[in-house]
């Protein structure tokens, strides 16, 4: 998985791709053990027998690091979400499979690997690039449904299409972003295929 | 402030609601000052001047006084939220009218008083009855405002209306569940009015 989302985070020292994914992978393993915010960038370069100056040679901090872990995850959840919506079907049913395969990828990704939750919550709350860019992708594609939604007559076409995108993106909103999903958990199936029909009707001409 | 809601939190010893009233506000001051999570019973009998053993002979725990505090606290909410929906006025507006007062006044509950606040979310966390019922007020206004908007036909008939009701609930829930609130203060205003509209264009008939 060496695919990262642009902006990338900021890089030091020679452009060794093999030794960054390198530290990347057991980094990920490592965090996914012990946590992300609880740890330090000593505890890990000991855990993977590299020295500290060998790691900040390629990464300027653990933020950096975690980063790349951050953006990896988010990229594994936007890949199936543009799966589920795909490029066929009427609108609608592609919102609605959007929806639920938000809801879907994120769960997993959290219960699976609940240490590795840590990231995404504190890229969450401080906003790095890779939780922009995720957040970004997800009205893109909210925005990109409904227009296509409008032109084949889906959808209703009074609401400008920037508020009515937006005010989905705020329904969604609790299951994209880490920090709400946690507490929406329970429940989430059920409640999001009611968004989705409450989402629909809204849209109805 | 002496209203509580029911079911009432266990009380013990003689019901002597002058001394009880006395500890609440002691306690919410006392709370407000110095968190509910991180003090004691006994921190707080020696900061109000009473003895540990007379407090417990009117609660039985700290939670239990809690509890009171933050039934108080969530009667406040709710009133401001009847009285904003009013009994006039059409259903579409009592709605939107529902859904910014609910905003305001638990965001002003944050804003002034942030170490109550986390009375607020353990009782959210733990669900004790205090936050239950405030959560079944809001789902029984929203089904009122839905059944009322139906009879005067603003609203649509054909959705269940307990289905209706619940996603209503459930785009509001970010902004009533205080767990929530507290990552959707930013921007809560517009939010709230774009949701409404959102909502509106659900029931419209």
């Amino acid at each position: 998985m060496r695919k990262t989302l642009s902006p990338a985070p900021q890089v030091r020292g020679p452009s060794d791709h093999e030794v960054r994914d390198q530290i990347v992978q057991a980094a990920t393993a490592y965090f996914g053990l012990y946590g992300y915010e609880k740890t330090t960038v000593s505890d890990l370069a000991k855990a993977i027998g590299f020295s500290k100056a060998y790691i900040y040679k390629f990464f300027d901090s653990k933020q950096a690091i975690g980063e790349v872990i951050c953006a990896n995850r988010l990229s594994v959840i936007m890949a199936a979400v543009d799966a589920a919506v795909g490029t066929s079907g009427a609108a609608p049913e592609r919102l609605r499979r959007m929806f639920k395969a938000l809801v879907e990828a994120a769960s997993e990704l959290f219960f699976r690997d609940r240490k590795l939750w840590d990231i995404a919550t504190t890229s969450a709350t401080e906003m790095w690039p890779s939780a922009r860019a995720y957040d970004q992708h997800m009205r893109q594609l909210i925005t990109q449904i409904v227009r296509e939604g409008r032109e084949t007559g889906d959808f209703e076409r009074k609401t400008p299409l920037d508020e009515a995108a937006n005010a989905i993106y705020l329904v969604m909103r609790p299951y994209v972003n880490p920090l709400l999903l946690q507490h929406n958990l329970d429940g989430a199936a059920e409640a999001t295929g009611q968004l989705s029909s409450l989402v629909l009707r809204s849209l109805a001409p």
